[in-house]
């Protein structure tokens, strides 16, 4: 069992070496990760330019790679042949939650998307760490979460097709309610336009505005981590909305033949 | 009706005076586009710096707006209230198609899922130009089915929370199909490893290989294309995969508490 793991923070990020831990008792474990924070990324695979690639040491002493391509990119180089095969992909843990219309904006979500693209199993991580927080996060229970959620991926194998996205409570592993198998909810986003003016009075500007937050709704991310549960929602790539189609199929265009 | 029209390859492409052409027969255009090419930048929002939005002309000598931001910050600018309020986005238009996976690599559809997520219409407009192409494109039959499509969603609105990927072929109006309402296909990705070394003995890799292709299949984005229609794909933000949520839900997690 040949894991890769990677993040969207960087490769010195706290995050990541928490998850390396665990998922070594799990399998061999290759970092490949950015050089630097990527985060808020969305998923960009580099073709405008060459990348590089090198060696760097952990805080553990251990070695990892690092390139300075994006997150998708330290999935994409492996994955085309940069290391020995990999078998399954994690990534995190990242140290806010990746909820709701999150999932398209993050680089954590985007790299195992990037994974499930080629056809290995992907898992993104997040820890849903309190707005504001201050200080040195605790990764442990994000970490154990992650650990167990894929000895379980590894025992059944996801469905085809399925990314799987894990958001953790920020608390301790006993007092966790549980896992639940969750739904995208809905963020509502409170960003708001901060206009400010330069030394020479030129005026740049900021998207401001508070953290989002979400609508609390039993079943989704936003809901079970609200209660305290472990959310893990599967997600898929096909983002047809099937019953917008019925709609739009009796649209008439003009000077549209009939579609077959 | 106040337009906003973007795209992701900078305010200067061809693709976008093409489009604004034809947006201005509908109603108000503004302008809001990035300064420089973003293709392939995925779904990103600059929270880590401030943005710089300056004034600039178009090649027909109209005014528009550019910034240093990416596709969805021109996106999200506006409609944070940097102009007056805007009822409709359309993005593009992209010179090559965006269509099945692609779609979350996309600044063009990316940034129609902005508008989305603010609640305002958003659609994204690609044409399927032939692989390789050298030479200077003709943008004007994916201009007028930009305008068709955009009159439709004018009388009828898009249900809700519908963002709308449009692919046209790269052939003239009396050649075309027709117009098929489609879902994402399977897109072919065919990236392979280039690796190479500097001139100092250094390896650097570029993400290389071949064109993607695509699996033709009835009633996809990919099939309707490489059969002369307009591909119109309703998309949705929702990425939830709801029949591996009963596959799940099966699982047991060690320690975990039935979730409600």
């Amino acid at each position: 069992m040949h894991i890769l793991v990677t993040n969207d923070d960087g490769v010195q990020a706290p995050g990541l070496l928490a998850l390396v831990k665990e998922m070594r008792k799990l399998g061999r474990v290759t970092v490949f990760a950015p050089d630097r924070n990527w985060s808020a990324s969305g998923h960009v695979k580099t073709l405008d330019r060459p990348l590089r690639v090198n060696e760097t040491l952990l805080a553990d002493g251990s070695a990892a790679f690092m390139s300075d391509g994006t997150p998708s990119d330290c999935v994409a180089l492996p994955l085309l042949g940069l290391t020995d095969p990999i078998d399954l992909v994690v990534a995190g843990i990242n140290p806010n939650a990746n909820i709701s219309h999150d999932v398209t904006y993050s680089g954590t979500v985007t790299a195992a998307m990037e994974a499930v693209i080629s056809g290995v199993q992907g898992i993104a991580v997040s820890m849903d760490s309190p707005a504001g927080f201050v200080g040195v996060l605790d990764y442990s229970t994000a970490a154990l979460v992650a650990r167990r959620v894929t000895e379980r991926v590894l025992a059944d194998d996801l469905p085809e097709g399925v990314v799987l996205n894990v958001n953790v409570p920020y608390r301790k592993e006993a007092e966790l309610k549980g896992y639940m198998i969750t739904r995208q909810g809905l963020r509502v986003y409170r960003d708001a336009l901060d206009e400010r003016l330069d030394p020479r009075g030129r005026p740049y500007y900021w998207i401001g505005g508070e953290a989002p937050t979400g609508v609390v709704e039993e079943g989704t991310d936003f809901g079970a981590l609200s209660e305290g549960y472990v959310s893990i929602t599967p997600l898929q790539l096909d983002l047809t909305n099937y019953k917008a189609m019925d709609v739009l199929k009796k649209w008439k265009f003009k000077k549209a033949k009939k579609a077959k």
